[in-house]
């Protein structure tokens, strides 16, 4: 069974001093699920109650009618696969498994993953473009909060600015999570903004989809309000780039490459 | 141009009185991405921005190689349309496009959408099976953090629970906002507890998915510490649901059929 959490060694910066501690971080846990032999979805969760999830999912999205419906469910979780033979499939099931629905908060088809190679080779982080100092990091983040203060308070919305050592180039705003990104990313891609020496300071939580886009986007550092889960820190290691979390005051943790900040 | 926030008339409860006022609630904007004609995605975001946003999702996603493949992008706001003209588009694009991977965050199938019908004849709530008083939604909300601080801390987790006038009956927590819901409803299907004169208590935002989720459970209230969207209203006032948001010290909003609290 995988942890819910995990213990990592971070760096801890606080009232002026940089520290080597430890932190216990999230696990972010893909399962896929297969219906009567066929993969169905794959779906990212905390490790625990996974078989009460997919039935329930299953039952709020109407692919069985009832719960008498599913004649077998086995979780193999070492492998990360939950198997379900179900009787009396919707019969509408088969026309919507090609329709893709993006919600607010986030959802990625999976190419996300599947691309991710492409991500593994193309932007490998290897040379260090972009240094900054921890009085950078707390100032940013001190911005991109007093920028959106109202409309967080009414909406609860995301925020993510691109950033250089001068300051803040773009921020965007969206109840999306990732859309916040998109709107950047579309925006250097149309003017031709070159984001390599680039810092993306973002409101919300680092989880794999997050590291995912910033990697894609091509940039080094990514700072965040908020905590990473333990998938995104793996795939930031494997990248190149650096995670900073929790930037709250006058403290922050460096959870990945902390060569650039300096 | 649909507006970003849109003014709501609410009830605020405040130092043990209850007050009709005004409040603003943030729009969730569904806007479907055609590309060389065929249906691609259906993305929920606030409505700024738009262009930007699809071409950065299609750059990350890997759907065209550059910038220069666009040919035509083109945003019909007032239909939810972007139609887009891609040259050399992605060959393994097709295969993709029936996988599905939902991340921590959330994510829906475009089922939730397809199906609001069912929700919206079959689980429409016509009776008040449910009453509870404002004490109760302070209670409720104060003892879902208490059980969860330290997780919270770490991780940013969402907690969901399901309880009765007497208290909770099931917590689960989840990286995914949606996955702490399917595992409560899963739970409830295994073991066949009734849930309809049950309320869910929740961490999250109320997003058009977590309160079609709701809906779709059985559930006549919501009680959430965080904001609803204008999109979840309106599905709310649809449905019959009771939703109360920002759940903090001592205050509170009702948004939607406040005639359950009492």
């Amino acid at each position: 069974m995988k942890p819910i959490v995990e213990k990592r060694k971070i760096f801890r910066y606080s009232d002026g001093y940089l520290n080597e501690t430890e932190d216990l971080v999230v696990t972010e846990f893909p399962v896929t699920v297969k219906i009567n032999e066929q993969e169905f979805v794959t779906m990212v969760c905390t490790p625990e109650y996974i078989e009460d999830m997919v039935i329930g999912y299953l039952a709020s999205e109407g692919i069985m009618r009832k719960y008498e419906d599913i004649k077998e469910i086995w979780v193999r979780e070492k492998e990360g696969y939950v198997y379900v033979k179900i009787d009396n499939l919707n019969p509408y099931y088969q026309n919507f498994q090609n329709k893709r629905y993006i919600t607010s908060c986030c959802g990625m088809s999976r190419q996300g993953f599947v691309f991710v190679n492409d991500a593994l080779t193309a932007k490998k982080m290897k040379e260090i473009r972009v240094k900054i100092s921890p009085d950078d990091c707390l100032r940013l983040m001190s911005k991109l909060q007093s920028s959106a203060t109202i409309f967080q308070n009414t909406g609860g919305v995301h925020n993510a600015a691109l950033c250089d050592v001068n300051g803040f180039m773009l921020c965007r705003m969206d109840i999306g999570r990732h859309n916040a990104l998109d709107k950047i990313y579309g925006y250097c891609l149309k003017n031709n903004i070159s984001i390599g020496n680039k810092v993306i300071v973002f409101s919300g939580r680092i989880s794999s989809e997050i590291l995912l886009k910033v990697a894609k986007i091509g940039c080094e550092v990514v700072l965040s309000k908020s905590a990473p889960t333990e998938l995104a820190l793996e795939l930031a290691e494997e990248l190149g780039i650096t995670t900073v979390g929790f930037i709250r005051n006058d403290s922050f943790n460096i959870y990945t490459c902390p060569e650039r900040i300096q």
